[in-house]
């Protein structure tokens, strides 16, 4: 086993836990909206979120319960996201990590209900005096989380990926169809770049910053961490695109061909697979070069960038 | 004009204002989404929950920034809930306010992304450190928010609401037949109450409360305050299932007969409209006495529980 699928099993089985702890089974009426959000949060997914949280605060040496704490705060944020983003009046999806999505399973007002729970739950872990005895810490990791989780973030994100599908109005593309095509008028790969930041760059940052802002680190460690952050989740949002236009279902746990369906302008329908690829792997470098200052502790991290690009889910 | 219209005026007026500057009128490509959650947020509602932030602060000589900024978070708060709450997924209403709700002004994406943005911002604005100096108190607003707004709270007394409603599957009752009625089975008065501590009273429960948070307030002077608005929130709503019972839609600015013609289990239609009416008389009368350590500090507070249950809409 590779130091990184080390790291990606322990992170993911001390989220899990974590999780698990902080979202408890419950008995009387209100089972069902925490059968919801424990089918929602538990029980799948790459936990690459988690795996950032904690390895940048293994740069600074924080206590463990800290870290799982964050990366339980943030999983809780992100799989929110992902119920609403898939519900029938946003994404419809049926599909989530090889399951039926929480409105499959429930329904949609459930959904709404457990996404709605899950965001608030990731604001009540992280200012609980059990995350870090200083609340300043504690304010600015919710302060830094409610920034990149909102409208000038990862809502807002949505909202952007949502007006690209409608105003691009083109007839479904072939899936292997992947050539550069003209007339994808407004969302060119400026526009592009700046929906994936906000829809999930801000999170990625959120994720290697945490464990900045936990350490109490220097501003110039702080920096490092977001130029990372910024140029890995550009790559994992072309490597997404790619998968989209390349993967199987099997593979992925999702429907893929999806955006090429939608007429969905993303970096592989204006780039091209060849241009898309490349432009990953360079900003996979990109990020492992931020990674300098931290010499050999930042190697897992290394390898998160390029496992990013390579994965074939 | 009495001393409660015009701090009803004043706290209107402020948190409109501060709401006006948290969540400025944006141009480009997220102009829709900014759009939404302003229509949801500016320009109606009692601002009931400002009011009570406000009034409890000023007891304790907080800072005028300070609480409007507190009265913004928990008015955001609010009003995402009444954005995911009138979905067609949930309570499916057209009108709030007197006009038309977010899903039916723009669309349910929207609707639901606007929701989760104001949920976001509400945690954004308490964690800023204009809030409050000491991150301590912020801390501890952002926590007691969380809590009062999540699974265990507002979010889970949605959840339950919504299960009473399916439960019962009546056929529809007259409006004007408001006489007990047994086999309502499962929710009886002590279940009504729970759900409705849930669902408004933990939020009634942070306004009050913050304004001795922000006031740094000795335990016993937040115990008090903790115990008037427990009253007070059920108080209001047994007033409430009151008004949907008796009063117009053109008074109310939302559809009324709506819980009767659902067939839902509710103070009123459990106990009859004689019964509630002194019932909800009672707790305004229970929160006046529980105001007693602050003298006529607090008759703002005290004409408040008047109007909970006199008021026409």
């Amino acid at each position: 086993m590779s130091s990184l699928q080390k790291a990606m099993a322990e992170a993911a089985e001390a989220v899990e836990s974590a999780m698990d702890r902080l979202l408890p089974q419950t008995v009387g009426p209100e089972a069902r909206l925490y059968e919801a959000m424990r089918y929602a949060a538990l029980g799948g997914g790459k936990r690459l979120r988690p795996l950032l949280v904690m390895q940048s605060a293994r740069l600074f040496g924080v206590a463990e319960a800290c870290k799982h704490r964050v990366a339980a705060a943030i999983e809780f944020m992100h799989c929110y996201s992902l119920v609403h983003d898939d519900l029938p009046a946003m994404d419809n999806s049926d599909l989530r990590r090889g399951r039926a999505t929480v409105h499959k399973k429930f329904d949609d007002a459930t959904a709404i209900l457990a996404g709605d729970g899950l965001l608030t739950m990731a604001f009540e872990v992280l200012s609980h005096p059990d995350t870090h005895s200083d609340p300043q810490v504690r304010c600015e990791l919710v302060r830094a989380l409610a920034e990149a989780a909102g409208a000038h973030g990862m809502v807002g994100g949505q909202m952007l990926d949502i007006l690209a599908e409608q105003s691009v109005k083109m007839p479904p593309r072939s899936v292997q169809n992947s050539q550069p095509q003209s007339g994808l008028q407004t969302f060119d790969i400026p526009a592009i770049t700046r929906l994936q930041r906000m829809k999930t760059g801000e999170i990625f940052h959120f994720s290697c910053v945490s464990g900045a802002i936990l350490g109490k680190a220097p501003a110039p460690l702080r920096q490092a961490l977001a130029a990372y952050a910024q140029s890995l989740g550009l790559a994992f949002q072309i490597a997404d695109d790619l998968l989209d236009t390349e993967g199987s279902a099997a593979e992925i746990g999702k429907p893929t061909g999806q955006d090429a369906s939608a007429g969905k302008a993303t970096f592989v329908s204006i780039l091209g697979v060849e241009r898309a690829r490349s432009q990953a792997n360079a900003l996979a470098q990109q990020a492992i070069e931020h990674l300098e200052p931290f010499a050999e502790k930042a190697d897992v991290l290394r390898e998160v960038a390029r496992f990013v690009v390579e994965r074939r889910a």
